[in-house]
């Protein structure tokens, strides 16, 4: 049997942020059409913009390594975005919908960072200098949409308290 | 049909979140004998004593809404951690087991920053002090926990490399 290597692991976790932002691409739409609030729906249909570039990132770097682009189910974003579905049909037509929105979006942000977090730091070490550069440019879109999102939800939430 | 509140999106919130806390609770256990590193192991296990501590303060928050503490499955969780098990499988012979069961770890800790984070603003807009600042100490130690993974991580990487 093949021994598992540092890059091996790498491609292994590619693949798994690579069928998690095409999945994510999917639900965002979603979200948007749920949320109703303007600014958190033009924050869901800009972030579903963003993970276009960033889906086209991951193409980028299965090409430097020689690999066909390939995604691999990943367990967690299929609980992380199903848990969210769930929310957003319990909270269908309650006027905290906003709030439940933009909190499933930053579970899915901060999974997202943790992926690609650890996707650069192996990069690093495994010398892909220009796959860090490109991990690293996804990496600050993930924190700065997670920003954004705490932003909105404070912004949703008061808003949200007086409809009650 | 009763309209849900931000109230009753915050003690679902806190039923999710009480559900994870103790599943982590059993996996960590696991994980720590898995790991090789003995300062992984370490972390595993000062980190399982840590979320003891968080399932405490998940409870007195309960018990200050005069609610009893119950949790509801989180699929979220389940399906961080069953990915975390499938890599502990793929990889339990291979010589970066313990970056792999870094990872996995660090995904663990970003789903929970993100509920924390969301619970105590939520938190802070009912007016609940006592929990906001339970909360955010637990908060607190989630991002600790995370950074030092991150420590680890980086100082059994390059082990990991020198092995192969």
């Amino acid at each position: 049997m093949e021994t598992k290597t540092l890059e091996t692991l790498f491609v292994d976790t590619l693949k798994d942020i690579y069928y998690a932002e095409r999945q994510i691409m999917k639900a965002l739409p979603k979200m948007a059409r749920a949320a109703k609030a303007p600014e958190l729906k033009a924050a869901f249909t800009m972030h579903r913009q963003e993970t276009e570039g960033q889906v086209e990132r991951l193409q980028q770097i299965f090409e430097l390594l020689g690999k066909r682009a390939q995604g691999k189910t990943c367990p967690a974003i299929d609980g992380i975005l199903d848990e969210g579905s769930e929310l957003m049909d319990e909270y269908k037509d309650s006027p905290v919908l906003d709030a439940a929105l933009a909190a499933a979006a930053q579970a899915v942000e901060h999974y997202e960072m943790a992926r690609y977090g650890t996707l650069s730091s192996w990069a690093g070490i495994l010398g892909y200098d220009k796959a860090t550069a490109l991990l690293e440019a996804t990496l600050q879109e993930e924190k700065n949409a997670d920003q954004k999102l705490s932003a909105v939800a404070e912004a949703v939430n008061p808003v949200a308290m007086a409809a009650e």
